[in-house]
């Protein structure tokens, strides 16, 4: 399944960098756990906690932080 | 829905570079929970247990990284 | 509310960047949570418990790496 | 036992350099538990849990940020 | 109190600057929670802990990264 | 006791870099619980719990990216 989407880290501004880091973040979940059942059972439960919610800002903060360097920051 | 808000990571001071910290955090969860009321009673959860907020200091910390590379620091 | 005390990242020593890194922790978690008396009432609790104290000095330590470099590391 | 497979981090692209992020990360784990079994049970019960799969999104996405660097973002 | 003993991130060798890491890391804890009894018995908690053992050696991993780089790596 | 094996961060491939971030994590919780025997039934206890084991990886992701920046990330 495909990790990356579109196959770069390059995009054209700093939204699509944060949409990209969502993507990433969830793309790893889903190569993880590639049952699409179980992955919405747990959506259903995670995304009412909030501390689940903050751990997983933290994996979009991470992973944009890696896009924006790439994108120099889109300077 | 926006996940950057004015879509540049450039702020005039460190005190807006912090507050879009603060601002990409709130919008990534968000982003994964659009329902308010449920942000809501969640926020009532967690801005009372010290651990949440440790937690969500830590990824305003991570964005404000980035911001701050992206802005050479504001030197 | 002052998110970033000064609204600057430089400081003279790693000391006061140090000092700077525990301020901009405190800020983050009174931002979100402005209540000074649940606070209060979650610092008892917290600062006891060692995980707490472990994952406070987590989120310092993330601080602590932005403002260094943006001191140069006080070379 | 084998802990960088290829022995380098450099990829030819994004996707390739996401699919070592995630070698990396299982590596690490069987290098603590060579148990092959042990492993079996140990994933049945965290790819069930949302926020185990977050946690190790968040190592994922640690691994990716050193691959990226080191292929200069595969500019 | 001193949070950055000797108010320097540069150290002769990487042995002084992993040194140095975990003392920055004990001394924020300590200007967290200055009751040096309290301090105690939370150490006989956690140092028994597997989790929260794992968790002062990634504050730990944090801090060392920041000398690491001021010391441009010991090169 | 040793904290940096060798003193020093530079290895000659990654996969002696990635054995290195191994050692370095485990001589931190080395040097905060001294105690063997505590340490060898921490690992019984730990190294089957699969959050456990995330946490573990997730520090060796970060001492690794000290020393993949450390040796040029073995261009």
């Amino acid at each position: 399944m495909e990790l990356v989407p579109g196959n770069s880290l390059i995009t054209k501004t700093p939204e699509e960098g944060r949409a990209l880091a969502v993507l990433l973040a969830r793309h790893s979940i889903h190569a993880i756990q590639p049952d699409v059942e179980v992955l919405k059972a747990g959506r259903l439960k995670y995304s009412k906690e909030p501390d689940s919610l903050i751990a997983a800002a933290q994996v979009v903060a991470l992973e944009f932080a890696t896009i924006a360097a790439a994108n120099n920051y889109w300077h």
